[in-house]
């Protein structure tokens, strides 16, 4: 792909800012977890960037888009790429913005955190910790690498989802700045409505600079597995615990027999084969009503509490929720290379009964996961079901049965914010873009209603981005 | 009523505790707020007991309820007599078991707090408010005078039910010390499941004397109104900003137009007579997005904010929350002593269309009060509608009418625990009171299911204690 783009006169215009243009570490840069996703795998192999600026100031961020900008050059912007559609990925090469430098904590108030787009969650937490014992409301599996600035960019929830819903939802961004993409970048500051414009937009419409974050008191958090003899009684389990209301609950999740034996390692000892788990983290003080519920199911059965744990059992275990969200995923391909996983909707009110109806119809070759969320105001449960993949037509097939079944999918298997959304033109996202990066220089081939007005969504095809078909 | 019991002797036993016999205030004592109905004005006008002991530690209690017991005099326990349905009169008259005076924080803990029964919430909220910015989850709208002890035994939600549920709810208490009604009464602690069998029992079954309760964060809160021209406009509003999972809110309510206005005095400059209003506490961080949901919500207007109120136009106004619950009542009354009101739930998901059905139907004679809770996982709110009384027989018309509707009542215009509440035995506090009070000693006359096992629910009277009837 070198050779299209100027990039001793970009250098030119940046000294004083890192970047980096060996060709295996562009390329390592360049890259997510896009590999989880047989089809983006075969698509996205050979996608890479022509250089690695690395700005850590706002300023930096400004001097690399104006220069991108005068030069024409594509800019995709990128935390520590812990995604898994590609978001980060460079697909007309140019310019990766690796944003993991510019990682400040900026300012701690009650209830907020303001912070720089790179800095990791985990890190956010230690320092609003120790400040005023907080932590924030939403991460994903990936906690310890995932930057604030990906995650809002690129991701929609995960721990913390099961009391707060979705990064979507009113209240669980406050504010965000972001610069534009041109000439003469400005920088917005983004609040209310407006964080639709940018949040979950894959950096195609703006880069973020700075977030300003709602945090949640960092209690004690209990992991506890509870082992129930059907998938159905681990659903009902977990949907009624998630419905009380008083319980504090940060995470809350069902991974159905044999994949928690066969794939959670380290917990191996506590997993009864034929166990369909129950997985929370519970705030120490909610652990009594938590367990007196537990109790009262038919059929559950404690298998674990970390509580309780001596330091040699406790020794080497990893948090309930790096077993969660994409770690279950993660832990089933690392031992099994032909696994993947689909990203299923089961809306409330009938999650439980079409979690089973859909289970039984497809046996071992669909393991499920599911994770409880809040979700408009209910209760209802997102699926990550591990899938055993044989074919691109058979995936397509299982995604097509779960829609007509009532079950909406949000497809791991695209690149494109569309694909992998709601299938239809963003026009808030699209307006922004229109505004903010009027070149097109952001993140180039993920926006199909900006590559492509006129696709339809609903001819079955899959999109392809001229860049990659050029490349 | 005097002369039933050997009060001398009990004075000899309780030498060093604080008593008082002066029957005037033994009277004032023996009151609470059971004049917001007149069906219990009218049955409890009398009702006093023979002398008010207040004990301020367990010992006292303990001391007071083996006295009591080896005398045969009946103890009804008391906070600071905030409840509505004379849960705290003694029926039986007999010992007023004053607890206002035993009401120390004990402890702090992040995310709870231990304190003896006769606390005062907000008394509570400026001790762990100063210790680490946390308060109580839940109380009620006499959160000034309230005692915890007499919240937990007599109360079921109130402010911060949109964000947590009821008391009834696992996890919205901790747990529970109580001394039992024996001749060497017992002191237990309960937790989980059995936390129902002394919460919300009027005392009939064990004297509560420590509370451990959980914190929530003690955020900056702003109460907003918002006008709206109908009052499912409101209704709608209100639904929909209290299924917003990432919108901290510890209020949500909407009381229909004129109430406001002709009751709200200190409020009523901001308040058009014609408005019906939705009225909340935002968390000082969320209100940008809260602003933006009511702005695209069609004909709803902003009608004050507290944090831009100059200091004159603040002044003398009380908190949203004295606005609220049962203060909506008050302030109605105060005004006309005529309006009574009623409870009634509004079951999800229906609750919207259920409110406008209903008041569509009565207009004017019962002015819409809705208070948005979570119940059982969902969002849906419960109904105060003041009544414009005009007899005990219309009122039961009413209600029957609201039942047939599909919304259930739990009269206030009773002070049995079985009336007010699910008409129906409460197995597990009939057995713990068979346990901690097999004499019966204990606030006599509350449980229909202690005093009269066959008394059939559902024959349409109303059940008339003995301890009245004699009186």
């Amino acid at each position: 792909m070198s050779g299209r783009y100027d990039i001793e006169g970009l250098k030119a215009r940046l000294s004083g800012i890192r970047t980096e243009e060996n060709p295996a570490l562009v390329k390592q840069k360049s890259r997510d977890f896009f590999w989880y996703s047989p089809t983006l795998k075969r698509q996205l192999e050979s996608v890479t960037g022509d250089i690695v600026v690395s700005p850590k100031t706002r300023d930096e961020v400004i001097a690399t888009l104006a220069a991108a900008h005068a030069l024409g050059i594509p800019v995709t912007p990128r935390g520590t790429g812990t995604g898994n559609y590609g978001q980060a990925m460079p697909l007309s090469g140019g310019i990766v913005l690796d944003l993991s430098g510019f990682a400040q904590v900026l300012e701690i108030g009650h209830g907020r955190v303001v912070a720089e787009p790179g800095a990791v969650i985990a890190a956010i937490d230690k320092v609003t910790r120790a400040d005023s014992r907080q932590e924030m409301r939403l991460h994903p599996s990936t906690y310890h690498t995932a930057s604030i600035g990906g995650f809002i960019a690129g991701g929609s929830g995960g721990i913390g989802s099961i009391r707060w819903g979705g990064l979507r939802d009113a209240g669980n961004i406050v504010s965000l700045e972001v610069v534009t993409m041109e000439a003469s970048p400005r920088v917005l500051t983004l609040g209310g409505d407006d964080l639709h414009k940018v949040s979950h937009a894959y950096g195609t419409n703006g880069i973020i600079t700075k977030v300003e974050m709602p945090l949640a008191p960092a209690y004690a958090w209990v992991d506890v597995i509870v082992g129930c003899e059907t998938l159905r009684g681990a659903a009902e389990l977990a949907n009624m615990l998630g419905e009380q209301d008083g319980l504090l609950l940060k995470e809350l999740a069902v991974v159905a027999a044999p994949v928690p034996h066969d794939h959670f390692k380290r917990h191996q000892k506590f997993l009864p084969r034929e166990k369909h788990l129950v997985m929370a983290m519970v705030a120490d003080f909610a652990l009594d009503p938590f367990l007196a519920l537990v109790r009262r199911h038919k059929g559950a059965e404690l298998l674990m509490r970390s509580d309780t744990l001596s330091p040699e059992e406790a020794k080497g275990l990893p948090p309930v929720f790096e077993l969660s969200w994409n770690h279950t995923t993660l832990r089933a391909l690392r031992d099994d290379p032909t696994v993947t996983y689909l990203q299923v909707l089961y809306p409330f009110p009938n999650q439980v009964e079409l979690v089973a109806r859909i289970h039984e119809r497809f046996g071992d070759e669909l393991p499920a996961h599911l994770e409880f969320v809040k979700f408009d105001g209910k209760v209802t449960c997102f699926g990550l079901p591990l899938v055993r993949f044989t074919s691109e037509e058979r995936l397509e097939e299982i995604m097509a049965i779960h829609e007509e079944m009532g079950a909406p999918i949000f497809n791991p298997h695209r690149y494109t914010l569309e694909e992998g959304g709601m299938k239809q033109t963003d026009e808030v996202q699209l307006a922004f873009k229109r505004e903010a990066d009027p070149q097109g220089l952001l993140n180039p081939g993920k926006m199909i209603a900006w590559e492509d007005p006129s696709y339809d969504y609903k001819s079955g095809k899959t999109f392809l981005f001229r860049g990659l078909a050029e490349g």
